[in-house]
């Protein structure tokens, strides 16, 4: 079971976060709520990343903490997260099943949810999230869009509940964090990030090898799809916009399995000068995926939020009907204006 | 000025450290030659990467702070650096003088230090250093090895000298730092590492910022060259071996200036299946700088030293005569015998 030491959370998060949570009358209800509960299930956001896959795990393993037998379902995701512990535990399909209780990870809305027919149907739905944007769809809503994850509002969470943090859970908890701020580097990183990390590298969590697994592993494939990438780099509005796309067949040539798109969109932004990375990718015929990176002021999610999308003010993505060109025209003259 | 509130660093650094530190004899000798030195010059390695140019301006500003006016001395560094508070300083060119005290940092070895010359003539000299073959070339060597980055080994010696952490030295050692973990990434990362970064988040230090600015910027020069490395990227030993190359006429072509090659050797060793990444660079006619990068088992110092170069057992580096061919053949048929 590899059982930690207690950790003192308390000391990790500081008294003031601690009150406050105590005195949260959401916490109190979902405490009531899972204890209750007999058959829980839980979900998590369509395309997930690491911060679904690590959060969907930690709740799992600290509602068997906690004695409850939980249910996750992930249809499908990337094979670089299979070292986490609990993947094997993973459901692909679900039978047509009634649950007592349903929660939502890392989701901002309903739409987004894989399994939403099921969430729907169940008795009872709790939400934890982190998106500003999220519609409060549950019954219960634990959401704090100051938290650069899902993973760090679970914490408080945990600490309500008095779980203890094993190192499954910390591992699932990190693995979230450290997808959602790049490895500690976005803004939205907080001391107590920090200080939950030294907790728990202290204790015997490998970070590094999380970090290793999760933000500088990347399959074969992405390899591939990211020399696509770099070779059709364009560069518009004087460097400030950097545009790129992969196909269906790029995908197909490059034998990719899901996930394996993830992070392309960072290729752009990352080069000095730019303020908009756009990253398109052919979802089905004639629509795109459009993923838009920002740096320091263009309000990404306000332009996808146009087309249907959303996100966060520094990344956001939406889909956009059309060819290649039709898309990037429309994606770009909208971008044009927001700088 | 903006001067931060003190730190406590016993706090960081916990009190088994702080004895430690307060007992050692090279750190009361480094406090006195400090203190009886008038002219004081500051050295880092050639190539000088962001814990040579943190670790600089971090005892720069730090010797500013207890009275002192010392010189810094970089010939050359990526632009990428000039955020720093403090670059401003460096001086480029030097006189023909004399200096009473010569600070070596994040160097092993005195041949890899951009001017030796003038450090080899002071009447004493000092070398801070986390390089595990480091051979203490100075009068006064203070080097641990198990630190991530030198700016980590400065710390306790700030802690011995009784220097208040400001904001200038806060941000260059989180540079040091940040560059030598790969933003709190690579094995080496301590937990003392993460407390540091949430103390000086928390007064106001932007880590974020910093992150950005020394992880995931690069110059319009390096992403050319990217192209280049990714369009020729091979794979061999079953995978286990990424091998990539840029010649003097490609760095031409893209413009690129010192450190824009900075990097790129971790193209290779992210993808899934690689163990090690080798990255060669023209550096003058007929002869390449090859830098190893390994990600589980293969020592690639040992394999540099063959070579007469060194480094890390997971990033190191040397010099070999040839062609591209030859130099290729030569470094991969030690690296199969080491995998």
């Amino acid at each position: 079971m590899n059982l930690l030491k207690p950790i003192d959370l308390n000391k990790i998060l500081g008294l003031k976060v601690q009150e406050e949570v105590e005195e949260n009358k959401t916490l109190k209800d979902i405490e009531e709520m899972i204890k209750k509960s007999e058959k829980i299930i839980i979900f998590t956001h369509e395309s997930p990343d690491g911060d679904a896959i690590g959060s969907t795990l930690s709740v799992y393993h600290a509602l068997k903490e906690i004695g409850k037998d939980p249910i996750m379902y992930i249809p499908e995701y990337s094979r670089l997260f299979d070292f986490l512990p609990g993947t094997g535990e993973i459901k692909k399909e679900l039978k047509d099943e009634l649950y007592d209780l349903a929660i939502s990870l890392d989701c901002s809305d309903l739409k987004r949810l894989e399994g939403k027919e099921y969430f729907e149907n169940a008795a009872n739905t709790i939400a934890v999230d982190h998106h500003e944007n999220n519609n409060m769809f549950a019954d219960l809503n634990y959401v704090n869009s100051a938290a650069p994850a899902c993973a760090e509002v679970l914490i408080s969470m945990f600490l309500y509940l008095g779980i203890n943090i094993t190192k499954e859970i910390g591992t699932c908890l990190l693995t979230g964090i450290i997808t959602d701020t790049g490895g500690f580097q976005y803004q939205g990183v907080t001391p107590e990030t920090f200080e939950f990390a030294a907790e728990l590298l202290r204790k015997g969590i490998d970070i590094p090898n999380i970090s290793s697994k999760v933000l500088q592993t990347r399959t074969k494939a992405n390899f591939e799809l990211s020399r696509k990438v770099t070779e059709r780099m364009e560069f518009l509005e004087n460097g400030q916009i950097a545009f790129s796309y992969i196909n269906i067949k790029d995908e197909e040539e490059a034998n990719a399995e899901p996930g394996d798109h993830e992070g392309l969109v960072n290729i752009g932004r990352s080069i000095e000068g730019v303020e908009v990375s756009i990253f398109i990718r052919e979802k089905e015929e004639n629509a795109y995926k459009v993923s838009m990176r920002s740096v320091n002021k263009v309000n990404v999610s306000d332009i996808c939020y146009l087309f249907g999308g959303g996100g966060h003010v520094r990344a956001a993505g939406c889909l956009i009907k059309g060819n290649v060109e039709q898309v990037k025209n429309k994606i770009i003259k909208e971008t044009k204006k927001a700088l």
